[in-house]
């Protein structure tokens, strides 16, 4: 194979109960990426549509997943890439993720797959470090393997695709206002009650024996977030009111995706999940912040191959 | 139907990341009950075998559980209870729930099943109030609904059954020294950090879609705990060294049953769960606390009838 193009899938992290452990892919927002062999050696970004972002292989997140991949590999050609950005960077939907999990994605298939896509997950996650400082892999998880995925744990990283419903239907909104994921984190407490936690791990466990079990109502109880949700949506103005329009309109459940500004909500059903997104749409058109909305499918596969030759 | 015996199982509460929320039922190890019906109005415990419990109605746990379902029904006459106890007060695998749940199941049987078993848990709840002063629900839940059980939420009640891989056997030891359960929750911190209760959700994730997906692996690497163990452990004499002779001998997790001072292991068979009985007793005789050990299978079913007439 001499080059490959991908869809790389937005993500939304943190979904509700599950912070820093649950994750999910959606289906009609991504990015795509061109990667192709040259004679070149090396890893080469080559181009990037649709938003600003450095050209230096070190300085791109795509740039170092790809290198990390390639310490691990026999390669000695050349690989160029290229990336149409089309997940904004900030937005909370796993822009950085996209491109660390489709660089790694992208250069394992040329390479001819020494690597499993579970196996991509630590690659990627050298991306979301450069990104963000830190080697989360929430996001690139889910991107590299569809559906919801759990991060049981870190050390030793242990990434667990979960089984998900056919009718699950995400609907996001995203403020255009700019939320650091740094300022994001530094504001929740670094202690939470005992309390708090037992029901933190109490709807987690709803949440998955929902997801296996396909019950939408038990997914729906169980879409709750006693720790985070209440300190952080205080940076999303009007989060409130989208989350009470969104509820009204029949979404399972509503929470900040990843560390915000986006708000994303979960319906069953595509009907139900634009019905939402007008919930939205009217809840935050007397707001005065600018907006996108999206609609899309949970995403089963995660990275899909558009084209290759 | 005029009378009924029944078999009431103990249980494990607390599983390792499940503190609070998860319980299982076992299969050989419980009490037996007979309840049937009389002319004199009202419930009456008749006969308690094996253990020094109050006979009074309102002063026992099976008393007060079946008075709390006789007073959402419509039943002028009278009910005698007699308990044939085999579980040990005190020792931590639900004793007071399996008289409780007992109760509220043997009568409601006699009544012809006005309620379903998950409805019955608020009844036996009741009977755990006046046990302990807390009327939890993650023993009486795995007793009447058998297998793995999960209290998501107590406001509102929302208990799960939970899929339960068939090849799940328990080992329990019970040191016969006194753990009250109000002693070991006040040694509890009120408060955990972040970052362990990141790690206990990541388990309890790990653990249910063990469950589901019959992945003893996944099972085994998810039973931590990193919030509770570490403090009641030090109530129970030798708990490190029961610990690491039961994962030396093959056992899939360790932890400790409800507050102590009984410590289970989960196994991937009967072999293997009564290997790890062996090591139990090789580690704790050199203790010097003289204590039982029991190995059951996982109880599927919860409590079962044994006769009716």
């Amino acid at each position: 194979m001499e080059g490959v193009r991908i869809f790389c899938p937005a993500t939304i992290a943190n979904i509700s109960c599950g912070f820093d452990v649950l994750g999910v892919a959606l289906d009609s927002v991504g990015d795509e990426m061109t990667l192709r062999k040259t004679d070149t050696p090396g890893i080469r970004i080559t181009k990037i549509i649709g938003q600003e972002i450095p050209l230096e292989t070190e300085q791109n997140v795509a740039g170092v997943a790809a290198l990390a991949l390639l310490g691990e590999c026999d390669f000695s050609g050349g690989i160029e890439i290229e990336i149409e950005k089309k997940i904004k960077p900030g937005s909370g939907i796993g822009s950085s993720a996209a491109s660390a999990a489709g660089a790694a994605f992208g250069l394992n298939l040329l390479l001819g797959n020494p690597f499993n896509r579970h196996q991509l997950v630590r690659f990627a996650m050298q991306g979301e470090k450069l990104a963000s400082g830190v080697a989360h892999a929430d996001n690139v998880a889910p991107a590299l393997l569809g559906g919801f995925t759990l991060v049981r744990s870190y050390d030793p990283l242990d990434v667990i695709k979960l089984n998900t419903p056919e009718q699950l239907y995400a609907t996001i909104i995203h403020p255009q206002i700019e939320v650091k994921t740094a300022d994001s984190r530094k504001i929740l407490k670094t202690g939470i009650s005992l309390k708090d936690g037992i029901r933190q791990w109490g709807n987690v466990g709803g949440l998955i024996a929902g997801l296996y079990t396909e019950d939408y109502d038990l997914i729906s109880r169980s879409l709750e977030d006693h720790i985070v949700e209440p300190i952080r949506s205080m940076l999303i103005p009007g989060y409130d009111d989208l989350k009470g329009a969104a509820v009204k309109a029949g979404a399972l459940g509503v929470g900040i995706s990843g560390s915000g500004p986006s708000v994303f909500a979960l319906s069953k059903g595509s009907a139900k999940a634009r019905e939402v997104a007008d919930a939205f749409r009217s809840a935050y058109s007397v707001v005065g912040v600018p907006f996108e909305i999206h609609v899309s499918k949970i995403n089963q596969e995660g990275i899909k191959v558009l084209e290759q030759w």
